[in-house]
């Protein structure tokens, strides 16, 4: 209207909009996202309801176009630029609203596993070969510094997410037959409405022709799928058992696990997670395949990219939510299962490295490993030194961080 | 019944699965697939549904469990190798009854053009480069060759998809708790009611522990993706224009292309179809992962992975057949353009390296370009032929094809 | 020669041509494959080397082209049919001689462990918990089957590798400046000297334009590493230990496992196996990416294409045959271990199913578990069976297959 | 030796390990990367080479130990932690020294080519049909943009490379067996010496266990494989001919580019780019596969990952570089034939739109598309507007941007 549509039609399409956005006229969305590959079909939809449900409110027929579907809705836009830019509002208020709050409340929580676990002294596992000690705690802090750092990873690309309104890019990015403003307007109005720090695309040539902001924010999801896998995969193992598994956790018992076996609880939680990140890790290469193939002025790869996206962002949140509810608030550390596995370890005998050699240390656990003996008896009677300074350097607590 | 259940329970049992089977109960299924990774929940759902209703049949209340979820319907079976079987049946019924039969009218359609342009010559491309002449027959006989290889492709996976059913495998693969010759006749049954040769696993132990035929099959998918995503892109390329591009095709004019630029025609079904290829090589990653992460007696990836192939091969299929339909079967040929463009190359200069040697060649064709001249304009001036050997050697009639 | 080349000169590009194959000149072949797409450049570099040579050996100097690079090494050729043709000379050779017979040997070798181990009966898992027994020979069967299937993939896509000679298609694959029937001669050729059923292609035009052939067989490459994954993932868990793991293998010994913790041995020979999986499943991507990409009459992807190719093949034979010999071979039973494990396994409690029913089962597993008991002292507890139909119903030697 | 070790024997390791780094000892070094997946034997082999040479030094004889490659090398470190401290090193220094500069060129010479054509107009094209018009500059300035966003990319992913120094963390990085501040002391020599700012892990149990640091970095990569695949096919696209093509640009003439069609110039640059895109892509496949599969308190790809990056790094900038060099820098404007396909396209229509409406415009589209005619003389034929309102409104060079 500040441009000169006329206000009485200008505040008709207001009042439809709403509508629309309220989702009261949803029935008249049928379209699939597998359409022309800028988005013009949706866009067209959008108007052509606007319109007609405008010119109802004036008293007018459907149809009738007494509120042009182009001429008065579309008007100073192009789907070119007008897709893009819902895609990037879309993208910026989910990771903002959901996605990033659902991680967080992850982050915390394994936060806080890490503190309560933080005395208790397990064996450790490299090559999943038992190695040194180190506490549960500590463990749990690695699990939670993948997810803290894999916040700072969305975060990070969210700068080329915000600086990329497209709107008033027109057609092909040079702005023909809108004024010269209008893009920053808009784009501050976005700001404004979101709440977060939208600003108009510095270059519109790039802002159509590319979605490489999707596809970067894409690979940040990647990443997090690979931290989540390995540590859904730690919680199931670590979890395994009752009795023929590493048994260190007990995971919470949310549902009858098996159809045949029965008291079987089995770490569903982990499972699903897992899943979601294969599937993210797999909407990974469509949004770049289909990021890497625009042509000239056009990336024809949008709502494939827009969707691919969003569906990650929802799955990965709502199963990070879940997993963090439903299984890691409820972790118990099976403490008995715990310290056996500890004090029977062979890697103990790190600890005297630095008093008898690589050699002689290797020597006693080759030794007790196959006599199937502690490893003081195998160090005794290597006679590497004796009673009281093996029990005076091996002692699990004291292998849980440098020495002063 | 035949190994001692009921009677009159598995007479009910069976009314109300084939209830389940028509849809009548869908209201009862609200899981979705992000569940644990055997797809026991949905088994769970199904076999309490059926207990259930066969119960209301029976006169008895639901939920009282007169007929029993895991006795009486879940019976001789574990959700780990009932859900595996039914991923073979499903895909192996949506790859024979839709998949195939769209590929196959995309065949069809591909090579009736490459008949019907059999005698339309036109400059080829290599390097997207200028090039030696084909016909548009021959350019659309590798087209279809390519989706006839695809339909080949796979075919020669569905051996181990039909030689899969785990069913009598039981939880870890062994049949425990069932009869021997179970599976051999379930396997039977299956193949008479689909009529596809399913047969009985060889080993359970792999059925239940790996889902290496749905990677195969997704593989095979992927390669009619990247036959398939070559054919979109040239279509759309020699489709280009109407004025600025390549302009040999005409495509069907399905929608209004633009809802800024007037009367544009935009090739919307190749943008569907390469999308729907990019998101099905994303599906097979996310399948290869879900296939590679089995622990031990279980995969835990199967909704994934039967979700994955399953989607893939409905948007694949589909977006063949509208791709035929709605493109294919209605391109047109411009011949005065392409007629135009074929007698303008300087590529028709290779018929002359027999005559004259590669490197004359080269050099006459390299004075036609820097001078904007005719190809024989530029032999003559060179002095390398003369008028009536030019005529008699470059004629794009004889350059398609080896000579006797 | 046989269509009119000098037979002198001739004669002398066989001879120079042989001492390429030999390898006598490989100093003159400098180029990366990053070149240009249709591998040109490496095709020119061959002509060239050979034609001087040729020349030399007819007493000319280098240089001077008394034997032409074009018109006499590269005659009727074109890099564009010429270079496909190696392609697909060199993957179906590579296959047959060293890909092929180094699955087959991994295949034999975890048959002959399937042999070897079929009488100790074990603790099954699923979902990475403690599942009803089977024979550690039935589980090895499961990865011999998939090894099975694995080359069953490979060789199943090789008709579409034989099948797909491009000689003879020229530049665009029209045959252009060649004689009818010199493609089938050169096929039947390469067919006689490899011992391969290689023939011309036939639809040239396909088999310049696409590579979809090497995507395919990328594919099965992509399936055999799901299968590998999973096979290594198992036996570095089921080795794990020696005091804190599962333990119920012992892999061989290869080399010292920690550079600090003295004693360990690692589970190397699954982790470089599992490193060359991640990398061929990343090669898959970058050829179907590549094969996906064509335009027109050529795909510019070749050297990507076939070196991604050739390279998965070598190093997933490699890694196969290395595992095989250094790992697979060598693994020993821990029998002392896996008994032990299995007779405290809560989950034989699955065999009382068909007698008191699941959810009586269910209460006696979950009684054992929280009191720490056996499952008969929980079962006699609860009264659900006598002293004696526990002993005759829980028998693993019985749960290992169905009943008669 | 601030830590107690003989300065006679650490001056000597200083001086082997001068050497070892100059690469004076590289014959030493023969492993492949696909070996234990800690990087364990690599770590080995430097410690012993380093012993033996520093053992040479002080005048004693290789293999008698008199330098421990344990105790006195290795001594304070882990494969570990000194591994992945590598990994991050090499790669820090690789974005640096190598990669970003090289990016940095490509994308000044992009920007340059901004500028001088930034008074060329051009149609525009989007869905590959015509549009409206841009400058060729402005086109140039969404592939500038593009590159520029790239390097932001990568560099936003730079502080969790440099925070990452697992120095100090040890075996399972708990700093067993070091002394407190040894990993901050250490973290400081490295930024030191690099000039980049390194400092010690935060959390050295995610240091060892993961290296979603790596996979993040290789999604930058990926974006930017993403941009450059887009920029490739462009400038081939728009360099498409000589005279059959779009032919809009004129290319760098490196090589013949064909061996049987003389006088052809292919964009060889373009081929090889998009290759290396390609092959990196792939690659983010292989180190997302093995970043998601560590277990417990160390991921055991790190070679398979390490070499991953340091080779997309290599690939990536070398490539750029050498697009940017024999591509970019010397592309020309072929002005004649950008004028001819602007003033003859139909999309100029656009700019009456405010004048006459959407389907009035379309109307004289279609008109002058069906008829073969003008613009103009579809306008004025059907009435819209007069020949002086035409002449005003169709300016192209008013349609490159938004109005006052």
């Amino acid at each position: 209207m500040e441009y000169g549509l006329d206000p009485s039609i200008g505040k008709a399409i207001m009042q439809a909009a709403q509508e629309v956005a309220e989702g009261k006229l949803n029935d008249h969305f049928p379209l699939v996202i597998w359409q022309t590959g800028s988005g013009t079909q949706s866009n067209m939809n959008a108007n052509e309801v606007i319109a007609n449900r405008a010119a109802e409110i004036l008293g007018h027929k459907r149809g009738e176009k007494f509120v042009h579907p182009n001429d008065h809705v579309n008007r100073s836009q192009s789907s070119n630029d007008t897709f893009p830019t819902v895609m990037h509002i879309a993208a910026g208020v989910e990771i903002n609203s959901r996605f990033i709050p659902k991680l967080k409340q992850l982050h915390t929580s394994l936060h806080s596993k890490s503190l309560e676990f933080k005395d208790i002294i397990k064996i450790g596992r490299t090559h999943t070969q038992d190695a040194t000690p180190l506490t549960l705690g500590q463990e749990f802090s690695g699990y939670s510094t993948q997810v803290k750092y894999g916040i700072d990873r969305v975060m990070c690309t969210l700068p080329r997410m915000y600086q990329y309104l497209a709107q008033g890019g027109m057609a092909v990015g040079t702005g023909l037959n809108t004024k010269k403003g209008f893009d920053v307007k808009i784009a501050a109005t976005v700001a404004e409405e979101t709440n977060l720090p939208f600003i108009t695309s510095e270059n519109k040539f790039e802002a159509l022709a590319a979605h490489d902001a999707f596809v970067e924010t894409s690979g940040a999801l990647n990443t997090i799928c690979a931290s989540l896998m390995k540590i859904g995969n730690d919680i199931r193992l670590l979890g395994s058992g009752p009795r023929c598994g590493l048994g260190e956790l007990t995971l919470p018992d949310n549902e009858p696990g098996s159809s045949i076996m029965p008291g079987k609880v089995n770490p569903t939680q982990c499972e699903a997670l897992t899943m979601v990140c294969a599937q993210v890790m797999g909407n990974h290469v469509a949004i770049t395949v289909g990021g890497s193939n625009g042509h000239f002025e056009l990336n024809v790869y949008k709502p494939l990219i827009a969707s691919g996206l969003l569906r990650s962002l929802r799955l990965l949140g709502d199963a990070s939510a879940s997993f963090e509810k439903n299984c890691i608030r409820g972790i118990q550390a099976n403490q008995e299962r715990i310290s056996k596995l500890l004090h029977e370890s062979l890697m103990l005998v790190t600890s005297l490295n630095p008093k008898i050699g690589y050699d002689n240390a290797a020597a006693v656990a080759k030794k007790a490993h196959k006599e199937g003996t502690t490893l003081k008896h195998a160090a005794l009677n290597l006679g590497v030194l004796t009673s009281e300074e093996f029990e005076k350097l091996v002692v699990p607590e004291k292998m849980i961080g440098p020495s002063d």
